[in-house]
Formats: C-alpha cells, structure tokens, sequence
C-alpha cells in the first residue's frame, strides 16, 4: 500500500466529511487533506465533483469518490482486512445500510431546523429529532456499538453527529442525554476511540461555528439555511 | 433454491417497487406479490416495516428488507451469479452507486413537481429534470446500458421512470425523447428485454393513475402532494 495516494477535499464542521476522516482513520489510513473555502471552491472540487460540486470528496490513486455513504462503503471494500465496517452476511448488510439510510434522510435535516428555526417549528422539529435518536437507540440496544462489539458502518455515519449535539442543544434549549442517555453514553464510548476523537470538531467549536454562522447571515432564516446548505 | 420464499408488499404505480420486480426478475426468482392498499396498510406492511411504513417491503424468509436500492443490493447479493448488476471493481461499484443516488435525489421529485405544478413552478421542475435527465444520457455515453452490455444496477434503478415519463410529458406539455434522444433510446432497449418490460406497467395505465388522482385531490397542490408521497 506504499504507492496509495489518498487525498480529501473537505471542510471541517462537515458531519458527511467526518464520516468519511473517521472510516479512514479506522482503517489505519494516511491521507492528506484539503480544507475547502466553499465560497470560493477550488479548481479540484470542480473538477472532482462536477455533478454536486460538494464536499467530501475522496481522491484515491487521482480517482473521485464522491457522496459520503459510498465513500465510507468504497473504504471498508478497498481495505476490507482491518477494522471491517460492514458485515458480511446479506442480511446483516442491509439493516445496516437500512439505518445509514435512516440516518442521513433524518439526522441532518432535523438538527439543522433545531438550530435555524424558532418557536412551534422549532419544538416540532426538537420532538422528531428526540423520537429519531429514540428508534436509533432502540436498534443499538445493549449492544456497545451499532455494529456490535466494534465500531462498524453505523457507528461511523451517526457518530459525526455528536459533535453538533452541543449546538443542538444550545440552539434548542434542550437535553438530548436527558432523552436519550444511552445513545450519548454510545457517543461518549465512540469518542474514547483516538479514530473517532481525532477525527471529529470539538462540540464547542461547532457551537462558535453555528453562532457565527447565525451573526453573519442574521435573523433571516431561509438566508441561513441556503448558506448551510452550501456550507455542509 | 427451491426451499427460498420471497413475498414482495408492493404498490403497482410505484417506480419504487418497480425496481424489485424488475430485479428479481431479472434473477429468474419467483416471488408472491401482494399489493397493498396504501390508504389502509395491511398489518403485514405495519409489521415488516414499522420505521417508515413504506411499501416497497421486499420479505425473504420471513425477514424484511426496506428501502428499494438496499433491496436490489441485497437481491444481488444474495443471487450473485445469474444477471451480476453491481460491478466487482470497487471504483466502478462506487460510480454505478453514485448515479443510482443522483436518480434517488432528483428524477422522482422533480417528475413529481413536473405533474403537480402549473406556470413558472412547472417550467422551472421542467428545465431541471430535463438538465439532470442529459446528465444520465451522458453518463449512458455509448454504452447499450449503464451496466455496460447487460442490464446493471443504474438500469434497474432508473429504468422505472420510463413508465411514468408519458405522465410528465402530458402533464408538462414536452417532449423527452425530443431532448433526449439516446435516453429513450436506452428505454426502449431496456423494455426489449421481458425482465423489465413485464415489470413495468404501461405508460397509458400510469397516466390514467395520474388523471385519476389530480380528480380525486382536486387542484389543491398540497393535497396532492401529500396524497402522492402516501402513495408512492
């Protein structure tokens, strides 16, 4: 693997580009990585990732992977050996990307309207996104990881999510430990993992990166979730 | 195989559904299908899939499997040998998922802006759907399929839409095949083969499906819309 190039065009607060730093990490994986001004994208992005022209983008021997969920599944096949993400049996395979899936259609989008919006859509969106992390929580059980006794696809997609629950909860006014204590004490045993801790933005940094994100673009809040979208 | 039971929960009008059918028969196996009347799900529906309580559900062996692309990557997984849709190669497996995403994000909903909008709303979903549409034809190039020379796993993903694409077109007042021509013609070589056209209700059926929900729903656009994605 001496000759592997591995690089990533991302930008720190991104929670699809600490899934995709986090599965490197798990595997052992040197990579050099880019940070992109997405107001200001570089040639390579625009290049790399024509069709979406958004980060993450992995870069492996020169070749674009793009889109998160297939960068972390590309990773777990290209090196398959250590730290598999994945399970092998069909079935096993398919409720774990059931719930990546679950993840990505409802994580994101709801934590966003926690922190953009205020009032009754605000509450409303605080009660889906508690009842989401609930049926995570029931699918994690009392189990260590989503993936069993070791981090495995799940983990990676759910995990970066952490980081903006200190913003969440801020913005929202809310506890989510308080909802949902054993998917935080999950959180918190991700996060003694060196591959997932260095691999995500402190939740305080997040929450300066959300107030600032707040004071540039004002009260307005379609502004602000255009300049969001952009961003992340 | 012959001890194998597979039951599929299925809507007929759902582009959805239309990729198991067309997976699975394009694998040889036989399945019981069991239509499902959405504005009174049956309590197997409910059952099987209790997170979104959404048909497509495909039933293996009494377990199922939610979410129509991780069911046509399970069928291929499970039945690997007859039909392979998704490449060996990873890159190439990460390219074939990349535009099965990009039709996932855009083709149903903007097909479905296309027939529920009027005036600039409906020329705008218009102008999207045929931009994203010439990118699919591009990324077609020369090739027979998407797969390459056999049907592959962005064929069985997109090739559903074709039976709705007489709808859009009446209802939008444009012609596809006259902006894109090499995508019709990818179509209509997919319907050539008994797999899928056997899977795919005629275009005509589907039309008529739509007149009679803009009569039931009536003009109110929202209505409709929330109408439609209980349906589909």
């Amino acid at each position: 693997m001496g000759d592997e190039k591995v690089v990533l065009l991302d930008f720190w607060p991104s929670p699809f580009g600490m899934r995709v730093r986090t599965a490197l990490a798990v595997k052992g994986i040197k990579y050099e990585y880019k940070e992109e001004d997405l107001s200001n994208k570089s040639d390579l992005l625009l290049k790399m990732n024509p069709i979406h022209k958004k980060i993450p983008v992995l870069i492996h021997n020169g070749k674009p992977i793009c889109e998160s969920l297939i960068q972390v599944q590309y990773i777990d096949e290209i090196w398959p050996h250590k730290s598999p993400l994945l399970p092998t049996d069909p079935y096993q395979r398919a409720i774990a990307k059931f719930w990546a899936d679950f993840v990505e259609k409802k994580i994101y989008d709801l934590g966003k309207k926690v922190w953009t919006t205020k009032g009754e859509e605000q509450e409303a969106a605080k009660k889906e996104f508690i009842a989401c992390l609930k049926l995570l929580e029931g699918e994690l059980g009392n189990k260590d990881y989503f993936g069993g006794e070791n981090l495995g696809y799940v983990d990676v997609v759910l995990v970066p999510f952490y980081s903006w629950f200190y913003a969440y909860e801020k913005c929202g006014n809310f506890s989510i430990e308080r909802e949902c204590p054993k998917l935080i004490a999950w959180a918190k045993r991700c996060m003694e993992k060196d591959s997932v801790s260095k691999s995500l933005p402190d939740q305080q940094k997040i929450y300066g990166f959300v107030l600032h994100l707040r004071k540039v673009v004002g009260l307005s809040k379609i502004l602000c979730l255009q300049h969001i979208s952009r961003h992340c």
